[in-house]
């Protein structure tokens, strides 16, 4: 492709909404243009590197067996009601309705959809397993759109589905996905973090999120320092430092004004880890309390699995109708929650605890000296609280919490869907059974950023060579020398010859702006023909990663650049 | 790939709703699946044959120097507000609401996305030409989806959009597209047909579509006997039979209860062409009439031309309000219509005609010895009959009227978008022009299911080679014969090196239900390897299209394929 005939302008800023660098230079570097807020076209050069990405994934989808196919974007709700999503997702779903007043749904996942499918595909258990895929747009309702393709209203994912006979089958097919998900990870360049992960929304029992360590990352990430351990924040476990506290009997005491821990550490020296953290939850009709240590944050993913989705954080007229106080005075002592139906779920770390403090569900007042398991309504233990810095694992070691972007997630979803919508199969014995699934989605568009924001310097791109939009970029000076125009016709030969992708910067730019130019679209190699090495008898080809140089002959540059991508 | 591991499950019978040959096939060969009217998903086999179409478009737009992007579904309706068609295209298009409450468009086309992402790109006349494609899901509120992947709610197009710098380069740039649309078609299998067509609510001054030749097409189009005028029935210009009439005095006659040319030619004998059929029209606020010959029929595109978008056939109660009178005794008699604001077009074969018959604008009553020019209102001539099978072309040959698909269409757009929507650039002199445009489809999916609808026969499929989903259907019989094995082992390793793809029946069925759905598949070549032939050193291969048969050496299949392929 030659400069002046393609669609690319570069730009020396980008807009000021671009607040992160792989957003900037998606931008600059002419790959993308936003449509509107959240909607973005793919330019040819961001198209071409898009299509990389999409074929190394096809590629891998396809070695571990998977079967693609197409699905429509368009879905019928009523299969959503089916599975009981419509309401959870509701938040997301772009909803349509169309001139005969019938309502679609533009599918942000295909669960649903690939589920109904195989239950007209498959009767016997001869026919599994089977995992299906696709490459497809989906689309997100998203309120706040953010930081170019990473969240976007409309974007590519790859899908995948398992439908296996039996657990240990799913088990065996969700570790293939999940290989070739770190293989995928890897040739387009990315360290992904694989970690285990909350199943949410989605069901299941096992999940697994792929991440790319990044500042910008919109996840949090646990990990252990020198161990193994590698947990999505939602999900992470962890063991706070230690509290002890000395046993006496509850006493209520007058805390005026006291509106949080934090006051009544400052006002009546409580430190905050001898405190009973009391936060209320609601879905509108009942009501949910969760207590964690002072000191400690309620996980939102823990609340919801265990109290059960579409449970809130209770407003402040719904807290004081259920429970009789405000927050600041909230409290699960046992004595004041008599004839309340609240169920109260504690963190694992107030487990015998004593000496505590906690409100004592009367305005301006608290108790002290509670001892959790005596003193406090408590219907189920779990884990709750969020993992923070300094945490120390089950094995001991310290706890690392890092960002990262989720670039993929792996989901054993069991026959929650396969129930709900009728994939059956008949078993060895001739009995029906439902098909245990998994789903494996991976944000293609998104690990395309992934690759800019990881990949970068303030020049601009540096492109892992599998996904540049092109390996190399030619660039000419001195167009009108005859010598030149001869070098570069043998650089395109020898280039074409090895089956290596070249753009040719042909413009009648000054090699200043050229240089930066390509710096910007970053491709792995730069050759530049001008009249002064072709004198000499070579070009210089330039790493954009390292910035090494060398002079190789015109007709030996297709060769050089092939060795340099097998090394 | 292995039928075992496949997801694929043949149909003896198709379910009744589907109608057409292509639509059956598509289901019973295990191509897609339907989700819901007008929505089908893809199978793998399905697949693949789209993906060999679209490759064969993607190379045709390439070679003709047009470049990919890939543009959102999602479209702001304010762009569509600036073009104008908003309201044009209201009835098909599919709208949505975000939880914002913000209006969305799913595009059916995107000719305001891709001129809007012009005017920003674009500022020079150096910039220009460009012709940019994509291939994407469209989407469309059809309310009768009809014939599978024919008429769908969502569908794949290949659109592409040419911006020139003058009228002349446009012209170009139409021509390039045409060009590769002839390629195209004839590279999957289809003679399509060029023929004029009418540019409709997309505006502009030129416009072609390309037909497929088949009886179910909802397109007609019009062929010229022995010449090389080819037109769709909106657009084609004919001459029917001359009419020879005797000049007169106007004069009025009774004609109590006829309502219909047929009745007048019934009951008082005057023959359908000595009538003015007198049609109104309506936009709401202002009436149109449309003449025409007693035996023709407006043309509904050409009414639309002729009196403006947005007019439709109006209702009894709008026709009496308006004329003073009833469907069956309207006319355009000039005496009756004094005083009303209506507009009056009148087909040319009106032009010159005397002694005729027309409705008196009074119920009950017709006029007759009409002289056109002399006695009748007209404000505008212009070409507005239906043109029929028989009537002759301006070179004096037969006109035929067929049925067609309509797989491609382009417009010369002119400057409507560029001057809506700000694609301007500067010219050599420093002032500021409107892009000209022209916009070219290719329904893709649609395409696909054209090729089948040509290429079947009572059997199946018959895939022309470039776009099947595999080029070779192998058929292993008497699996568990080691012979035969080592045999089927040769066979796929002499394909996999000559480059040919691959099915392998490797089912534990009988030969005849092989046999019967290697046809329904109907992939170009089907190698059949069996105990008995392989005794013999050889391997069965015939051809789904000629039933032409062959002993080829077990080696040499790789190789006698690519010979046919080449052929």
């Amino acid at each position: 492709m030659r400069w002046t005939q393609a669609l690319l302008t570069t730009l020396r800023d980008a807009p000021a909404e671009a607040e992160i660098a792989s957003h900037q230079l998606l931008l600059r570097a002419g790959l993308a243009r936003k449509l509107t807020s959240g909607l973005y076209t793919f330019l040819p050069l961001g198209l071409r590197a898009l299509r990389k990405v999409e074929r190394i994934v096809r590629e891998e989808m396809d070695r571990a067996g998977a079967l693609e196919i197409l699905m429509p974007a368009l879905q019928p709700p009523d299969l959503w009601e089916k599975s009981g999503r419509i309401q959870a997702a509701a938040d997301v779903l772009f909803q349509v309705k169309d001139h005969q007043e019938r309502r679609w749904i533009l599918g942000p996942t295909h669960e649903e959809v690939v589920t109904s499918l195989m239950a007209g595909e498959v009767q016997s258990y001869r026919q599994l397993p089977r995992t299906l895929y696709q490459i497809q747009t989906k689309y997100r309702d998203e309120i706040r759109p953010r930081f170019g393709l990473m969240r976007a209203k409309e974007f590519l994912m790859k899908d995948a589905y398992s439908f296996d006979a039996d657990e240990a089958g799913a088990k065996q097919s969700y570790e293939a996905m999940v290989g070739a998900y770190r293989k995928i990870f890897s040739r387009v360049g990315l360290q992904a973090l694989q970690t285990e992960a909350d199943t949410g929304v989605m069901g299941g029992s096992s999940s697994h999120e792929f991440s790319v360590p990044a500042e910008i990352g919109e996840g949090e990430i646990v990990t252990e320092e020198g161990g193994s351990y590698a947990a999505a924040i939602e999900k992470a476990e962890g063991c706070p430092t230690e509290r002890k506290g000395v046993a006496g009997k509850m006493e209520k005491f007058p805390t005026p004004g006291i509106r949080t821990i934090l006051d009544l550490e400052k006002k009546h020296g409580i430190a905050a880890q001898d405190q009973v953290k009391t936060i209320v939850f609601t879905n509108g009709k009942e009501t949910g309390l969760v207590l964690v240590r002072g000191d400690d944050e309620a996980q939102e993913a823990k609340v919801a699995r265990a109290l059960g989705a579409g449970f809130r954080a209770a407003a402040d007229a719904e807290i004081k109708e259920a429970m009789g106080a405000s927050p600041g005075s909230l409290g699960a002592v046992a004595a004041t929650l008599a004839g309340k139906k609240i169920t109260v779920v504690a963190d694992l770390v107030l487990k015998g605890q004593v000496g505590m403090v906690t409100g004592a569900n009367e305005n301006g007042f608290h108790f002290k000296g509670i001892e959790v398991e005596r003193d406090l309504k408590i219907d189920k233990w779990a884990d709750m609280r969020t993992v923070r810095e300094g945490d120390v694992s089950a094995e001991g070691k310290k706890l690392k919490v890092s960002r990262g972007i989720e670039v993929g997630h792996a989901f054993l979803l069991g026959t929650k869907y396969s129930v709900a919508l009728g994939a059956k199969f008949l078993d060895p014995h001739g009995k029906e059974q439902p098909a245990v699934m998994g789903c494996y989605g991976i944000g293609v568009t998104r690990t395309l950023q992934a690759v800019i924001e990881v990949h970068h310097d303030k020049d601009g791109i540096q492109w892992p060579a599998a996904v540049a939009p092109y390996t190399v970029m030619l660039v000419t000076l001195d167009l009108a020398d005859p010598a030149v125009k001869a070098a570069t016709d043998q650089v395109m030969a020898s280039l074409e010859k090895a089956g290596v992708d070249y753009f040719w910067d042909d413009r009648d730019e000054r090699p200043g702006v050229k240089f930066k130019d390509a710096d910007l679209l970053g491709f792995p190699w730069r050759v530049t023909i001008g009249a002064k090495s072709v004198a000499k008898g070579g070009v210089e080809v330039k790493s954009r990663k390292t910035g090494a140089m060398e002079m190789v002959s015109p007709a030996e540059v297709g060769n050089w650049v092939r060795n340099q991508l097998a090394a």
